[in-house]
């Protein structure tokens, strides 16, 4: 592993660093703030999963996630999007490829060999983080943007006893039935219906819920409303009567400052479940 | 004047504006943080002044300032660092020229067409925004960032009557005696010394001293530390006995998360200054 930078930040640290991961072939890059109360023993673990085009560094210098995490005394670990580089399969468009890895293990060339996310999130980078860092790995809650809302939603319901707690800023709430995840299931798993399912939040909600609280914050100016389908994710909440609240917050769009402007709010909910 | 962009954030607008500058002779962009009070009048304005190579836009995604400045109901604006654009001067250095106006107005060639930050921050902008924007130019202070930070003491103890507080995060303190300072201040306004008496933060704060309170954010890990020059500063605050706090921060370096580790006691200072 290799350290890229080391920043103090709130008291605790904020570190940029990178290692060779065995799921996707090459070299992964991450962001980990570790609070001051990282000094005295493992912390509890929020995971902030991208959105499409972000790398490791979006959330963590525009999210504003820092000064809660010092507060509540938990750690933040932000993930890339997807493997990179000259040798990982790439696609033209934004949202197919490098930067847009939807949180699943692709089965189909050329992606399969380096695409592997769904296992370098739940299993290989938390088995990192906890040898290398004053981590508890018992002790971990998701949340996302967009694409990493999709990410931290649907691996939070196929793996329950992993994770505590799960929230989400706008995220892609029904991938199989819009034109953002239709593209990439089909490109990374294949055309096979049947196998997209453990991939799509609103369907878990219908068939699995989540044993733990769940907030998502929807902005009603989003511009990408159509693509996200807010409506799914939202009467399947309710049809569960899932733990949960889905707010709608009137005039906000698609764009850090929305997350920066709630994730307050999530960051407590999640440290109330990481501390119980 | 142009709209760029507008997004609601912590009850307000952030924005990104853009209109040509008769001082810089080219159009120049800033970014306007509005709180939700300004739906009911004009609330005070603090400007962050940010540093060299930065645009309107790094401050307004990285400092973390918009929920302090929405708790207190103030404004917030960003400026760019210099004019830009095809027909203004450059120079292949990142400290000289386009992103390193270094807040003078420039008398030498080939800066003095475009170069003249100075009016720009303390004239035209304020009165750009007042007519456009719900902003009190009554109540205005000033903060910034290395040499936005020297940017941000200066015009602040050049005209006392214009802003009732300032701070800064590792400001260039004594430019006259730094290669943070000497080189640019020769380039923009010529080598006759006598001319840069009233662009070095620490000479004027021997000289004349701020009516108001000052704060001063200094990492001892600070990698420019010896450009910056915060000895000078410090020594002249307390040999004219300012009001005042020169705070150094142990391990914190230069980066953004120094700002963003600090930014609410800064803005509280000022919000108490400018609501009193």
């Amino acid at each position: 592993m290799k350290t890229v930078s080391e920043n103090k930040c709130f008291g605790g640290v904020q570190g940029v660093y990178s290692a060779p991961s065995a799921a996707c072939g090459v070299d992964m890059t991450f962001g980990l703030f570790l609070p001051q109360e990282a000094e005295d023993g493992p912390v509890p673990l929020l995971w902030f999963l991208a959105g499409l085009t972000c790398t490791h560094e979006n959330a963590m210098t525009k999210a504003g996630a820092q000064v809660w995490a010092a507060e509540q005394g938990i750690g933040l670990v932000f993930p890339d999007t997807s493997p990179r580089g000259e040798g990982v399969p790439n696609d033209e468009a934004y949202d197919l490829g490098q930067g847009a890895g939807f949180y699943v293990n692709a089965t189909r060339d050329p992606w399969a060999k380096n695409f592997q996310m769904w296992d370098y999130i739940s299993d290989e980078l938390p088995a990192l983080l906890a040898a290398n860092f004053a981590i508890d790995a018992e002790r971990q809650a998701l949340t996302g943007h967009s694409m990493g809302g999709h990410g931290a939603l649907t691996l939070a319901m196929n793996f329950p006893e992993r994770y505590r707690s799960v929230s989400a800023f706008a995220p892609i709430a029904n991938p199989t039935e819009s034109d953002w995840g239709i593209k990439q299931l089909s490109a990374y798993i294949g055309e096979n219906k049947s196998d997209w399912s453990t991939h799509d939040a609103s369907l878990l909600m219908r068939e699995r819920g989540f044993d733990g609280p769940v907030l998502i914050d929807q902005g009603t100016e989003d511009q990408f409303w159509d693509l996200l389908r807010p409506e799914a994710l939202a009467s399947a909440m309710v049809d569960r009567r899932q733990d949960g609240r889905f707010r709608l917050q009137k005039g906000y769009d698609h764009s850090y400052f929305m997350i920066s402007s709630f994730i307050e709010d999530h960051i407590t909910m999640h440290a109330e479940a990481l501390y119980s």
